[in-house]
């Protein structure tokens, strides 16, 4: 895969338990795909502010659809700072001892500027956004008016600076600490898909999109 | 409930879609109950960064187990800016145009100010995050000995502004596009648990922990 990705800077290295880090596209990518939504971080007043976000990626741009973000980005072409986190949780790991309790999760951090989409790119980064919870819908669906791609704020987040963090292992006690009488283990977690519920004002005879049906046997999350 | 959260601020009112905000702390605090981490948002060197984090609620303070905040924090006993949000997602939302295709989730967030928590006050911090995810495994497990409680940085955060956003609702397609020949439904996303793994070196004839087995059969997350 090609990318832009540069090596981490002072600011996105991963400082504690390096060892779980990762800086490859393959890997931070894989999370991003994995991962339903994120969380943003803007500064407002000068305090940061975390928001939870959809969001699409079309190769080295992430695109992010949310309200504060684009309040604050208002008229603002130069961008704002942003920090964009995924994190996908897959599984509890309990330890002999409290203190080495722990997850398994993989995690994705990109620092950066996130600029206003302009209207003429409006389109495809919409279709990165849908199409990343659900490939394909996007040529399913009735697609934005003018009216409604101007409505519609939408973010560019070069991703030039990012980091992944996993862990995926076993509790990790101390040797003194492994002839304790104490449970000790991984419960793996798993995000599922229910029955698709149609719509109450669904027209009679149509049934299940094309694309949902895909999905839904790719599982979730897509990892 | 008596609670201490105050009215929304100007700060943390939310400006968007507002028919989807709650401030009351039944609701601020099933959600957290129901929501495995947290993304925190901090400052570092002026720029918003957000990290995932294990959380517990003990009354009217949420405490924070992880790495980089506790790292900004060290030696401030003023506290630092800190911005909280837990999101769960409840379901994918497909409406007949792309621009109504939204998501069902349950998110709170709270902003305030995160202290260091003192050595005397760490025991009773880590038991609500470590029972927090699973109720009773506190008491299961080896506690902290001094050297590791020394080690572990934990931050309190008394949940003073806080506030909530729901979405539970099928889509909401405009009139005109109700005709259309796209299907619109909602499909409900859940996390579930999968079979627990037990440790590789765990001593033989040592059977599930009560806790893990309890947490198992109340289903994830906790809602």
């Amino acid at each position: 895969m090609t990318s832009v990705i540069g090596p981490p800077s002072e600011f996105s290295r991963v400082r504690r338990l390096a060892d779980r880090a990762a800086y490859d596209p393959e890997t931070i990518y894989g999370v991003l795909e994995a991962a339903m939504i994120g969380h943003v971080g803007v500064l407002r007043d000068g305090r940061p502010v975390v928001i939870p976000m959809l969001f699409g990626r079309a190769e080295d741009d992430l695109f992010l659809h949310g309200s504060v973000a684009s309040q604050l980005l208002r008229g603002l072409s130069a961008g704002i700072e942003v920090c964009f986190t995924a994190t996908v949780i897959d599984g509890l790991v309990y330890a002999r001892s409290a203190f080495h309790h722990s997850m398994n999760y993989r995690s994705v951090v990109i620092a950066g500027r996130a600029f206003p989409v302009e209207a003429q790119d409006k389109l495809s980064a919409l279709r990165a956004i849908v199409d990343h919870i659900t490939p394909g819908r996007w040529d399913e669906a009735r697609p934005p008016t003018k009216a409604e791609l101007r409505k519609t704020a939408v973010l560019r987040m070069p991703i030039a600076e990012a980091s992944a963090k996993i862990r995926s292992a076993g509790p990790a006690d101390d040797l003194d600490d492994l002839g304790l009488p104490v449970w000790a283990g991984v419960v793996p977690v798993m995000s599922h898909f229910g029955q698709p519920v149609d719509a109450e004002d669904l027209t009679e005879g149509i049934g299940l999109s094309p694309a949902v049906n895909r999905r839904l046997h790719a599982g979730a999350p897509r990892s």
